[in-house]
């Protein structure tokens, strides 16, 4: 039998969560945290309802994983979020010592790869996972803007 | 009239939350945030408490000043921090656009500085205010674990 959870399948969720995200006229990003393919958090950039600067999607799930487990660390999860991570979820994803981390879309301009922020060594990161959705969701959210 | 409202002087408050932090197991950490010599924040790391990475002094510091300020920019404040802030800290520092960061001790292996994390250009940083009783608070926790 074929294996439904693949990185293409959490990274739906995660879109899903940047979609609730866009219809609170919050920049659109959603994140999850899987372990054991069971999705142990689900958020969305809050930012703006929040006045809030540390409310993005990563640092909500980060929290709100560690909340679940008991525990500070984040050993055997995956994080899934529609947006390469900044400086500052880069440097908390650090902390976490996260196993895995998979992102859809590039940020070329305030991304942790452009920026060169350190993961910690024992994660891995996979990129480009539902790229083109996750990427028409900024775009389209910019257009409306301006 | 001497101005009593010094770097010291508000570094020193900063020091008692640091000194909270050390009477509850937590990394010796503290930090204030200032906007016209009035403390609108005080803070100090909780992740052992809390069981989360992001617990830091100056995560709570941000977000309890614009929780004050009712906006997430932070222009016009001063952040007051015994340990020079990590990766994500100045990550959050970055996007918060805050005017000035006082740091007391440097952290030679974590701080932003060694690691190159990207301040926002229009932030003023000084470093080394009270520098030895900050380092005196760590090495202390410190010797104490081993």
């Amino acid at each position: 039998m074929e294996n439904i959870f693949t990185d293409e399948y959490f990274m739906k969720k995660a879109l899903q969560e940047a979609e609730i995200a866009f219809e609170k006229d919050e920049i659109p990003v959603g994140a999850v945290i899987v372990v054991n393919n069971t999705v142990i958090a689900r958020t969305h950039n809050l930012t703006e309802l929040l006045h809030d600067v540390t409310a993005h999607a990563e640092m909500q799930a980060i929290t709100s994983a560690a909340n679940f487990l008991g525990g500070k660390y984040l050993k055997g999860c995956t994080l899934y979020v529609t947006l390469e991570p900044c400086q500052m979820c880069a440097g908390a994803l650090y902390w976490s010592q996260i196993s895995k981390i998979v992102f859809g879309a590039s940020d070329e301009k305030r991304g942790y790869k452009t920026l060169g922020t350190q993961i910690h060594p024992k994660t891995e990161v996979i990129s480009g996972v539902l790229e083109k959705e996750c990427s028409a969701l900024m775009t389209s959210f910019f257009q409306k803007k301006r």
